[in-house]
């Protein structure tokens, strides 16, 4: 007990990964994790903030909350930190009008986004869209472009649904880079600025923080290329100790 | 005159690429390159020997040979290097049972190689066969071997058809290398083994041959590696010069 509170002096806020952690994914629904709602509970009767932070691509955020609420957790929109909305800005922002290859869950997202005569390609976790007409699509859009730009929904490698172990978005990002010879721009974890964001949102600086998630690149490399304090669980994706992917071990819960 | 003469002095034979080099591959059938057939006919009235080098993994050989000589080329099984039964004859050696993540086009090549509870993936050139299902699964039976092998027929980024660039099995391999954190073995170009295994169909030394091919990678990249001359053509998938993926700056057709 005495290493487990120095490890975390000066701990005052929480992020919590969701699928992995909270809930392994199924067929549009889920399983919670065994004691992750009681876990939930008691965070936030403590004095500790919490922040749920997840890079779901698949369903939008209110479907994901309201998910999370059918199998128990004290959650809301407002608490939760995701890549769509994130990525809604940039399009703007900049101008761009993307090409979508997305999973219809989420494409209520980028309603209000125009997608006519695209120069770019937005990519996330598009489960059964990722068919190759629809990647040979994307493909086609980044090689019209004299500047092509990727955005992709994180990067993430696989992830575990109640059936097994799914391919993520980061493995199709990782074949549109390769046929283009391009670099994709990551919204989500594990980019900085997605961390930077969710500290924001809670009014903490980055060494009053702890990430908990179940990816040892987009969670707990993530956090701590940016300051913060990270614990990997074992569950979800969890197999084994990559520490070559991190910038120092993580904290194992 | 003088400069060719010089660039292939002791040329004694010629590898030729086949898709983007002699035709451009359309809908289960496809289209000569202009002057290709001739330029066939006239190499194999001189001196020097030719052989047909392909990555083609959508076809068999036998289909692939039928369909160019139906376009007017002089070509037969025996002239023709192609990785699916170079494949064929390692996973034999090595006791490999795979899990076929192919083009129904060319599955017959593999009709005597054992599939049932695989050990190996072999990846090709799959098209419409790259659905999230058949790539998940290929994704499963990786991530379950103790020692994954991922054995590519090729690693080619896009190629061209008439109808325009199409997404090649490089991508998809990149996908499952970056997945499953793993390196795949590529049988066909670029490996030097494949070169190897043409120039002694051939009789002849690496700087008595020169390879004419559309990749800069596939084709002229690995020829040079392998101690041959090289030549690009600007049909087929060529676009822009890439020099940084090549030894030597590539003689253009």
């Amino acid at each position: 007990m005495a290493a487990w509170g120095q490890r975390l002096a000066g701990v005052r806020g929480v992020l919590l990964d969701v699928s992995g952690v909270l809930f392994d994914g199924a067929e549009g629904s889920g399983v919670p994790i065994a004691g992750s709602v009681e876990a939930v509970a008691r965070l936030k009767r403590s004095r500790l903030k919490v922040r749920f932070c997840t890079n779901e691509s698949q369903k939008s955020l209110g479907d994901l909350v309201r998910l999370l609420q059918q199998l128990g957790f004290d959650i809301s929109e407002g608490e939760v930190t995701a890549p769509a909305p994130a990525t809604c800005l940039i399009l703007k922002e900049r101008g761009l009008r993307p090409y979508l290859l997305i999973h219809d869950g989420i494409r209520s997202e980028f309603d209000q986004i125009d997608t006519s005569n695209p120069n770019c390609v937005v990519i996330a976790d598009a489960g059964e869209s990722f068919s190759y007409q629809n990647m040979n699509k994307a493909f086609q859009v980044l090689m019209e472009l004299e500047n092509p730009v990727l955005i992709s929904l994180g990067k993430g490698r696989y992830y575990k649904e109640t059936s097994g172990l799914m391919l993520d978005v980061g493995a199709y990002v990782k074949a549109l880079e390769y046929a283009c010879g391009i670099e994709a721009e990551v919204v989500g974890k594990p980019s900085p600025e997605y961390f930077k964001s969710a500290l924001q949102e809670m009014g903490l600086e980055a060494h009053q923080a702890v990430m908990i998630g179940d990816d040892i690149v987009g969670d707990v490399g993530g956090a701590q290329q940016c300051g913060m304090r990270a614990l990997q669980v074992r569950t979800g994706k969890f197999r084994k100790i990559s520490p070559e992917f991190t910038a120092s071990p993580p904290l194992f819960c």
